[in-house]
């Protein structure tokens, strides 16, 4: 599913003894503490029964058949997972033919734009929010209620929060008679894709959800129980060159994984920009590129900027069942175009992409690849729950909790002290 | 147009003269040098006449009537500059409906999915590249060509070229009988957007394209003629803290600023991020945010992880003429959102902007601001060329040549032997 390699050997010459037995084995015995102190519990969710989601699927089937529609009204982590494994997948012809939208800007722009030919009636409004009390989300929420009116009593299967077990939203949901869907308060938003958040909306548009979950759950299998080492020293390398390079480059092969960097940048990014335990501020800076395109725009700064990047590339060897070729034609003048003529455009983006980062390696930027065999269900479930993995490692050598996000608070209470003051 | 503001103040305290008079002169000094010398002909871009575009508008008004599809096949420089500026200023009313699209990826996904519906008699097919020898740009090209067979007599006028005067591509399109408008060989690429290479599009989208020139001369006469020095302070600051702070981040308060982010990556990228005269490497290295979305996603990261980062918040003191507002619902248990309701969400996202930057100020990162009063083609003009002037007064202090791009012809030179010797 995942081919994983990496240039670090190269780096840690004067070092043999980096990815050392014991290093490995005592790493590992900390991940393990911490998978099974549940501080989170999106270790467990490969393995989920998943029943409420099913539950759900299968009481609505009849309306869920009859909508074109999904709004979610979500921000952060409960928006950024399944909209990139939405554009991972969406064109396999299993999807079903449903919008999906996302509410949630506060920009009175977007969302004019957004709502503008939006009628209630084949569409499914999905609120989620681990508490509810997200002011973003709060507040458009409140809009779409007003708007569709969505609290007659007949409009109400229009509307499903997926939230904490017993948090606000769950229960005023209940008292309003709208169905809701809960997952464990462990789980944080960006690491909640693989749980109702993200797999009920993915669902509805016609994904196999056990077939994600199958994906994360080998990618699980080779970590705890085939103790395979190679997130371990990905971590190890990242974490113990966080001065070296405190910025990761994620290089990804295809426009469909732009919304899948954004993931990557939530979940880096808020995951270990932290304080430490000594009160030192820690992290990585996450950066995400679109190959071929940001060779026109980024990559001059990664061959002759600072040396202070490492770079993930990530590709799929085969992207699409059909290919479409370059035709060709012969333009006088442009000849030195022409050794590209009748190359498929996808050969044609895996050479760009093997050659940049062949360019790259020869400047010693630090390189590692992620190559996926093709884009399904199962193959997309293993990246992400990589990811999750690999965030947790880096964590964990960091020394932070990588599962809070004490920082953002402080200008939520200002926004708040704003209002109440003026 | 553009307010401005800083806390640089705060950071120069045991540095009085940091900004002293003698070095902002010779500073300018230094700007007005590489002006004079030609080196990148954008400077001159505010003043220009552009006979060659009005004479193509005029010349082609009726076909230009028909079309209600512009597609442009370029990347990069080619295409940022004109997808951030159309993004910026698309919810006004006298856009036309034309559908904008581009052709840059050569991901067959993508290309399969832009050209799904696409019919050759209603489109205008733009081909933007410097010299016609870009391989994705001749690719993306040589397909449209196959397909659509735009070579046929009758159908040439739905083909125009944006390309360097004498380029191999304008001497095709002399051939060939295709229409080209040329720009001077000294624009590059991510300087462009203020030659035909963005002002033709817009102009055919039905802006006023006189008007984005008048905002961009305003910016201009302020640094060159007025003196004022806020765009040289500014460069100080950043190119001197290159080490303390190697991460800029724009902060940009509307999704509308999402292309604009990614022509500002390109602009400061690959502008800065150089081989100095001293063969050193360096640089500053571009991120770009969304508000208040980002507040979900990086912003802890910048409030607790490394002091790595200045951040500039760039925002609009009134998004929408028609505003729209949280509704009056109280929710119960949810109440404690309320302290919102009957607020337009305009007034929201501007205090999210507001309470954010003060949050990030308290933990001592280097903050500047750029409000801007509203949208439209004055004030975007004079904020595309603020940002130009910045990154070239930035280059010149680094000591590196802004305008080209030495290190990405290495991998290119790889893709062609991968080709050559398979």
């Amino acid at each position: 599913m995942l081919t994983l390699t990496n240039t670090y050997a190269r780096f840690l010459q004067k070092n043999p003894n980096f990815f050392a037995k014991e290093n490995l084995d005592l790493f590992f015995q900390k991940v393990l503490v911490e998978r099974n102190s549940q501080l989170s519990g999106y270790y467990d969710l490969p393995f989920a029964k998943n029943e409420a989601i099913f539950d759900y699927l299968q009481r609505n089937k009849t309306f869920l058949d009859s909508i074109s529609n999904v709004i979610i009204i979500g921000i952060g982590g409960s928006s950024l997972g399944t909209k990139a494994i939405d554009a991972l997948l969406s064109h396999q012809s299993h999807r079903k033919k449903i919008k999906l939208r996302f509410l949630e800007h506060t920009d009175p722009i977007i969302i004019r734009k957004d709502l503008q030919r939006v009628k209630y009636e084949d569409t499914l409004f999905i609120v989620i929010s681990k508490s509810g009390l997200t002011i973003e989300t709060t507040s458009l929420f409140k809009y779409i209620l007003a708007r569709f009116s969505l609290l007659k009593k007949e409009r109400k299967k229009h509307l499903l929060t997926i939230t904490d077990e017993n948090s606000p939203l769950f229960k005023w949901s209940k008292s309003e008679e709208i169905e809701s869907v809960t997952i464990k308060p462990n789980i944080g938003g960006r690491f909640s894709v693989l749980s109702a958040v993200g797999l009920l909306p993915l669902a509805i548009l016609g994904y196999d959800i056990a077939a994600i979950l199958k994906g994360a759950s080998i990618v699980s299998h080779r970590f705890f129980e085939e103790r395979k080492d190679n997130v371990l020293k990905k971590a190890l390398f990242l974490a113990r060159n966080e001065s070296n390079y405190p910025i990761n480059v994620l290089f990804s092969y295809s426009s469909v994984f732009r919304h899948f960097n954004a993931w990557y940048v939530q979940l880096w990014g808020e995951s270990l920009g932290k304080l430490d335990m000594y009160e030192q501020r820690r992290g990585l800076t996450p950066i995400a590129l679109i190959g071929s395109i940001d060779q026109h725009s980024f990559l001059q700064l990664i061959m002759q900027g600072p040396a202070n990047k490492t770079v993930t590339f990530l590709s799929v060897k085969n992207l699409s069942q059909k290919p479409l070729y370059i035709p060709n034609i012969r333009l006088q003048g442009l000849e030195s175009t022409d050794f590209v003529n009748q190359t498929s455009f996808n050969q044609l983006l895996k050479l760009q992409c093997i050659s940049t980062k062949e360019s790259i390696i020869s400047q010693n930027v630090p390189v590692d690849s992620i190559l996926i065999d093709s884009l399904n269900e199962q193959s997309v479930g293993a990246l992400v729950l990589y990811y999750e993995l690999l965030t947790s490692c880096v964590g964990i050598l960091l020394q932070i909790d990588t599962y809070n996000q004490p920082g953002v608070e402080f200008g939520k209470k200002i926004l708040r002290e704003k209002f109440t003051h003026s």
